[in-house]
């Protein structure tokens, strides 16, 4: 590649996120680097667009040289949608979400912002990772990543023959010398118990915040749960194809 | 089954919607009906939750007898998180969501909150449908399709095995008697042409609306699109499993 590659860095959590911060930082020492992230957090967001809305981008100040950021008003995927048809004047090489403060495995994919945005640049052929630490911490350690982190968006630009590429990455909250490697895995089967927490408010209004614990059912040890349990970085390649596949024949002999 | 199945109706439009309003009639001739619908319409929300707020879930009256309706300040995905988990004092047997104002075939499925309410009643171990038709006016006609979501909704029902099992049903804007009957589909692989259309406030500061113009590039006749375009009703049965299954010996071969 004869010039720079022309990195998208976007996340869910806002443009002010450490993690969004690190990830930047990162990314300046491989390519040109620019930035469309959401002006407030944005997670748990899932694939929500802008549709009866309007959407504000500004450009602002950035603390690092050679690297141009807006801050939009809307989703994570609103955002990358704006970069690539609107903003940006050829398709980045790549786009690079998060990182995360908070894991999106398993699970957690079908509700992640940060997923979403990977997921969206997939869709528009633009080859997308989306990094996550398994650590809610506003103050949460990215320096142990770096080079993970490093190698895989090397390795997906020098991929260039996947656009629709989308790679899940998950990061245990390990130090750097603890880390065993990394797996490529599948999405492990796993649900969360939903619980409730009931409440009143002054006026005796009945209210709910969403609690819920993590159970993981799945005993593969092919899957990311296993990997991150096992101190490795996990990546599962995603798709936008909802179709379970498998189920067609089945489905062909029901009498409909 | 001895007792009548308990049929949880949610979407994505709000609780007022004539789709929801005329999906309720549909399933009060099948079971016991009950609504957790969010109070106001909630299109392309994806598979977004609310876990930086508080959620109001409020019970209201019903025009239907043996129908009780729940209003919700969420989500599709939370009022079905909260129906199931909160307010249910039962597992329902079914759930479906619907009927929306508007495509969800192919590559809309992403976006869709009325699919993101089916997904997540999957995510929760009960049988789900999603249905939407090719009409994004308020006064679209449901009539010709009432037999048909009642024959797709009672096959799943006596169909009870397939516990994570989601429809994506997607109804051509047509007459009874042009309605060629059903097929069972992939997911058509389109995009959007995105087209943000700039405008300036009174202020002179810019703004976005989201535009774009839809691309259907799939040639296969065992999609949805294909469906749809030759008068079927199309069904995509769906899932949460993201994972590339395709892509994992390809990027285990990668220098990762």
């Amino acid at each position: 590649m004869n010039k720079k590659p022309l990195i998208l860095v976007t996340n869910d959590d806002g443009i002010n996120a450490p993690g969004l911060r690190a990830l930047i930082k990162i990314m300046s020492g491989i390519g040109e680097v620019f930035v469309v992230a959401p002006d407030s957090p944005q997670s748990a967001m899932g694939h929500a667009i802008t549709i009866n809305s309007i959407l504000h981008c500004k450009k602002i100040k950035s603390d690092n040289i050679n690297t141009i950021e807006y801050s939009c008003s809307g989703t994570p995927a609103d955002c990358v949608k704006l970069a690539i048809n609107e903003i940006l004047d050829r398709k980045p090489d790549i786009c690079v979400s998060g990182i995360n403060h908070g894991s999106n495995s398993s699970i957690n994919v079908v509700y992640s912002g940060t997923m979403s945005a990977a997921i969206e640049a997939g869709i528009q052929g633009v080859p997308a990772i989306g990094f996550s630490l398994l650590d809610f911490k506003w103050n949460a350690d990215f320096k142990p990543f770096k080079n993970y982190i490093k190698k895989i968006t090397l390795e997906v630009i020098n991929n260039p023959t996947h656009k629709n590429l989308i790679l899940n990455v998950n990061l245990p909250k390990l130090k750097e010398n603890q880390i065993k490697g990394i797996k490529i895995c599948r999405q492990a089967n796993t649900t969360w118990l939903e619980k409730f927490d009931k409440r009143s408010n002054p006026m005796g209004e009945k209210y709910y915040w969403l609690t819920g614990t993590f159970l993981n059912n799945d005993n593969g040890i092919d899957t990311d749960e296993w990997a991150l349990d096992n101190n490795y970085i996990s990546i599962v390649p995603t798709q936008f194809d909802l179709t379970d596949h498998n189920m067609i024949q089945t489905l062909k002999k029901w009498d409909l």
